[in-house]
């Protein structure tokens, strides 16, 4: 019975109750986990790496299994040298499927010993994700039930009014 | 590190090389995997539910942490029961996931700590399931590369002509 | 200003919370609200014409402007002798958007005057259908927070053992 | 330049405005266009396969190119019989698309040599299906702009009271 | 019974026949309708917001209980400000839902008095949203049954060669 | 009996295999197939015009029946004017489809002489398309079975390290 090591890559931009809810389910079924911060993306981020890790390592301190990790290149690498047999992707709505599907297809292609795995958070959290998270704290809306608290602090900071 | 067993619920009338191709991503990825026919299903399935473990059975022998079950009522009480963290689904198409998804929170809400866990298949059975083997088997279609050689035996036998 | 009268029209085999949901925002939007059973349909419905009137009436009896109806034939000449300007849909997911947005189409054409609005539930009844319910219930799991205590009591007696 | 003969297979009960939108387009794309009914189905039809075949016939018969046929057993077989080197299909939405994906992908593996066709009717008849033709003609709504006159008073026929 | 109000947010850039026939099935069934270009986008717009103001006032100038307005923050605070029981939605398209389907979600969160309705408009401007209106301008091809003639003359003067 | 004409347009960068398939299955049911670069797109390729030309003849060489094009401005003034009966397109996934619906819809409306013809490749290209080859190859993965040796070689020069 070999230790079964999964990857949960994401750019957490940032880490909401969404992802906190699959982080938690992924620590049920896996007996490690390693939150992964994608490094690749184009687009720039509104939290830097360094407060995005700070933002899981903190929500997920009660989960002993669970630790942060990042990578550059392809994902199946980072994968494979982790000895990870899964890679956990949330999915909330069809339009996560499709692009999911794909990505899932092609890792697959990629190396065929890493499955992903895809598992669905909480119905209270189907309406969620980070832009939409990013764009209510803009606005003046309440964060505190879609993020942690520290989350919904830092964001508070980035937006208010200098 | 406790042992992680997983349940492989359906009807598998027959058993197609697209279930096998999940339970074969499950075998990596869980220390257990039960494969588990339900007994509820309202339709009257071609195959006798002794012929549908057989198929089962023999396609995944070569897979020791493989077994094969059945329940009746509700699929949460029997993954209780059996001490599952996960209940395994395969996903090929959207239509496969509005019906999972449903499932899955329903799942979720009779008994939160089995999660539902998404696996795709690889992407050549995309179009199979086991009603599309069984219409090509009725017309005299091929169907050697769809299942195991013994359910394509046992096709033919149900189908030719007498 | 002239009154605004709305039909919501179902099979409603039971009642859910999901659709006490949507009555209720349609309450809130139109000045009179009439449930209406479709009498049309082939399958034989678990619960009578009779019982499924009396769990609508029980279940929105704390909205003054909510009433109960039925009909025969089609949809648009019911809303039109009623005098309504909306018939009421509940969207979840894509497979009822699909369908939904057919037979509004549909209906567009017979009457043009009676515009479809579909309204979507709170996110926690997502997953809820009048099928689930009564599976869930044959199989002995826990309604209570699907539908109302009239409604699971009646569920209860129809599938408890003899 | 061989000629190029397309089978349009369908079970056609009735034949719609939007089928025959289908089959003109496809008149103009291909050399020999053959409108096929599937004499396979499990359920009953409304119409005889006889009426059926004299409402295509009649609806098309501006179209010089455009005869009917019939197959049982595999299409993929009858087309091959009929040298064609397509198989149309009309889509109108996204649940059609799912289940004729499946069914392209399989009868690609059947015979790689057919290619399916998919072609999508004017925007007007997104809603039209013969399902829905029937059940408005069963409660007495108006289906003249849906049909053609002859099917619009066969439908008229079949459903009037004694 | 009190008026009832509903906000018909977007871009307008610009606004097409299709928001013009939603917004006249928003008319016949609430009491008052204010058509609401959002000031938050990103994205430059092609026509400023004086014009696009008055491309909604002169199209729905026949409807005596449209209005036009505009927000800067979250629309559900707009809504409220206005006393709005309704924010009005064009549905076209699966992708449209799903976008539609996670806004509407935060919105309830957000403020749960305010419901949003989605309406259908006619088949025939299924394919049409903004995007594709200024792509067609663009490249010379007619767009006089897409908008009304001072849209359609102003997209003209846009991009006609210097 | 006419020379049937179809147009393959695209941006093809690069030409995938996925593409190459959709071309052979075009150029079994028409008389000639044009594939043709559209140089409307706003977003920079990583290909120059004359690389992608290059790319599908070399790929096509084996196809007598295919020729190469390219177009501005509207595509259906382009296919009228090389007298083309049909626009291909390939369908792969749900959100392709939505697109390629709209953009159908409209090219009907501008010229409805010419029909949009979809085609589903080889279910081992679902996976597959241009952004997700370039951005495979720009991690260095390996895409020698998702683009021709010449393509291959071409992304390998383009990002490998200097």
């Amino acid at each position: 019975m070999s230790e079964k090591i999964a990857i949960y890559p994401g750019t957490f931009d940032p880490f909401t109750n969404g992802h906190l809810d699959i982080t938690e389910r992924a620590s049920k079924i896996f007996d490690r986990v390693i939150v992964t911060i994608a490094k690749n993306t184009k687009k720039e981020p509104l939290f830097s790496f360094e407060e995005r890790i700070t933002f899981i390592s903190e929500a997920s301190k009660h989960l002993p299994n669970v630790s942060t990790g990042s990578f550059e290149g392809l994902l199946v690498d980072f994968a494979e040298k982790e000895q990870a047999v899964a890679i956990i992707r949330g999915l909330r709505a069809i339009s996560d499927f499709e692009f999911e599907f794909q990505m899932a297809l092609m890792n697959h292609r990629l190396n065929n010993d890493i499955t992903t795995v895809f598992l669905m958070p909480n119905e209270k959290y189907t309406y969620l994700n980070s832009t939409i998270v990013r764009e209510v704290a803009e606005f003046g809306g309440n964060v505190d039930k879609l993020v942690t608290p520290l989350v919904a602090q830092k964001l508070h900071e980035k937006y208010k009014s200098p």
